[in-house]
């Protein structure tokens, strides 16, 4: 449904008709975005990230926010800039702490030039971030940097659990599920408010799809977290167990150890800090033990829950438009993927 | 001399007369700074570098210059909490990338801790430093914003052309003095700037205060590297002939190439790519050419230089007050400084 508001100019005529318009409106903004040349080393990092491309989850649902909320998605375009710059400054910096070599199948920033670049070039990103708000007028200005702000500042401290959980053997549901609130969550949530202020909806709105987004973002991360291990090796993206070759302590095996009998709990941490040659074989093993303790069970309806908190926030904005049911099959979709 | 502007609230009498006063001021306010107690490894780091002290020279000014124009030090308190927390995370990162052990005497974030926690406590620590303009109505937020990210992609810009000389044999004095206005001059203005219009000061004034800083700052960066080699060992702070010792490429160095004869020059670049157990000869021989080749006079005229045009913009602002006796007598001391 087109919602005309009074004078409506001439580029809010354009109008979106599927989540790929977004991304397709959203990567020529992108693209048109001007950095400097100089100094080649600093910027050409930044060039070399955003070209590496990706889903653009985050802008994509800022623009949707926006016409929800009886914008254009236009309007939404420097808030959704902003988000995606933030998001890829944060994937610089988290993959020199994580030792991580590739990034959507290319070198890293870090791995391509050195720390040092990654470091001064996702300082330089996250300022540039921030200046993508300078577009708005003072009172959106105000509101859309404070809350960039927090939440950039929750991503950090969400980091951060990240980083101490990985140094300890266990850790609860509760302070896991806080730890991927702030580190996923709430930037998905921001994007979503962000677009919405930024197109004109009230507070209330925004905060209703703000609460969307972050219930949205931890259905999705704990459904990661679940398909890493039990997708479909046809249809996943990546090598089905990865998490589980890497060690890594995701919500199955924190609910698993949870729930293990002594004896699962230590053929759990046993596998669970080696590295074997034969990789498919701890998967199977892991796997088994998930399954035996319900770790598996139990991540899927935390994933319906969520999916239920996003979707009730999402009728709680009682917005009806196109970008509304956008919105809508744009959670379903997220939900039932495979990959 | 006290302005007074229609009704002056009770803490606009609280005036200061003193450089002391300031700095004791800001340090108290430094201190009563709330920051989350959790995690630990984020937000530690944060506070055992603020604890580190320093001359805290970046918030006096904004205080100064918000009394300049009329205002108050408390109106400035959290411009200047900005400023110096920008500076803070910037030392943090720029630690890291040039391995320093120390900072103030005492170890540096990354060595305390990792260099992962360097990175991200640092990037909170930027946040943070934005986050303290919140304390504006939207007009100073969104203003004191702009001009702030701007100062900080510049100090980023001017930390890569430092790095990236460097890896230069030569650079020619003009680049030398846009990398040295970046990195470090463009700060000072910025906290000038900031003070002066959370003070009440007019943009006119406020870029004449701007201007001021950045001149001042080159002068100080100039006479840094001047005082690093032919300082009074009595009365310097450092080691003399540090920069030296670690061939580190200082205007001095830049500008005893340009004007050195062939010998010269030979032997400048073959002193400069050594680390002989004796340094003390090699301290004397190099600065023996610096001598030669007039490049301490030319850095010397250079401060001066840059000295007139700090003065020249702070006349021009025409204001009349203590606080403008203050920055004054700031500059003065700043420059006549023997450590």
């Amino acid at each position: 449904m087109l919602i005309f508001l009074g004078v409506v100019p001439l580029q809010k005529i354009i109008f979106m008709h599927s989540i790929g318009d977004y991304q397709k409106l959203f990567s020529a903004h992108l693209e048109s975005l001007s950095l400097p040349e100089q100094p080649e080393r600093l910027f050409e990092p930044i060039r070399y990230i955003l070209k590496l491309g990706g889903k653009r989850m985050r802008p994509v649902l800022s623009l949707m926010a926006s016409e929800a909320c009886g914008g254009s998605a236009q309007d939404a375009l420097a808030a959704a800039t902003s988000v995606e710059l933030f998001h890829n400054f944060s994937l610089i910096h988290d993959d020199i702490m994580d030792a991580a070599d590739l990034r959507r199948g290319q070198a890293t920033v870090h791995k391509k030039w050195d720390s040092n670049t990654g470091i001064l070039s996702g300082d330089a990103l996250l300022v540039i971030s921030y200046q993508q708000l300078n577009h708005y007028n003072k009172d959106l200005f105000q509101s859309l940097t404070q809350l960039f702000s927090q939440t950039a500042l929750e991503v950090c401290i969400g980091q951060q659990m990240d980083m101490d959980f990985e140094l300890q053997t266990e850790v609860v549901m509760d302070d896991y599920l806080e730890m991927i609130r702030l580190k996923t969550a709430v930037l998905l949530g921001c994007s979503l408010q962000m677009g919405a202020l930024a197109g004109g909806g009230s507070d209330q709105t925004a905060q209703h799809l703000y609460d969307f987004g972050v219930h949205l973002g931890m259905a999705f991360q704990l459904q990661d977290d679940y398909l890493d291990a039990f997708g479909d090796p046809k249809t996943f993206g990546k090598k089905v167990g990865g998490d589980i070759v890497e060690n890594k302590k995701t919500i199955l095996y924190h609910l698993a150890l949870q729930y293990a009998t002594p004896e699962q709990r230590v053929e759990l941490l046993d596998l669970m800090s080696q590295n074997p040659a034969d990789e498919a074989k701890k998967i199977e093993k892991v796997k088994t033990l998930y399954v035996q303790t319900s770790a598996d069970k139990k991540t899927q309806q935390q994933v319906a829950l969520f999916t239920q908190k996003a979707m009730n926030s999402l009728d709680q904005t009682q917005l009806e438009s196109q970008a509304y049911q956008h919105m809508k099959a744009f959670a379903r979709d997220l939900m039932h993927r495979t990959q």
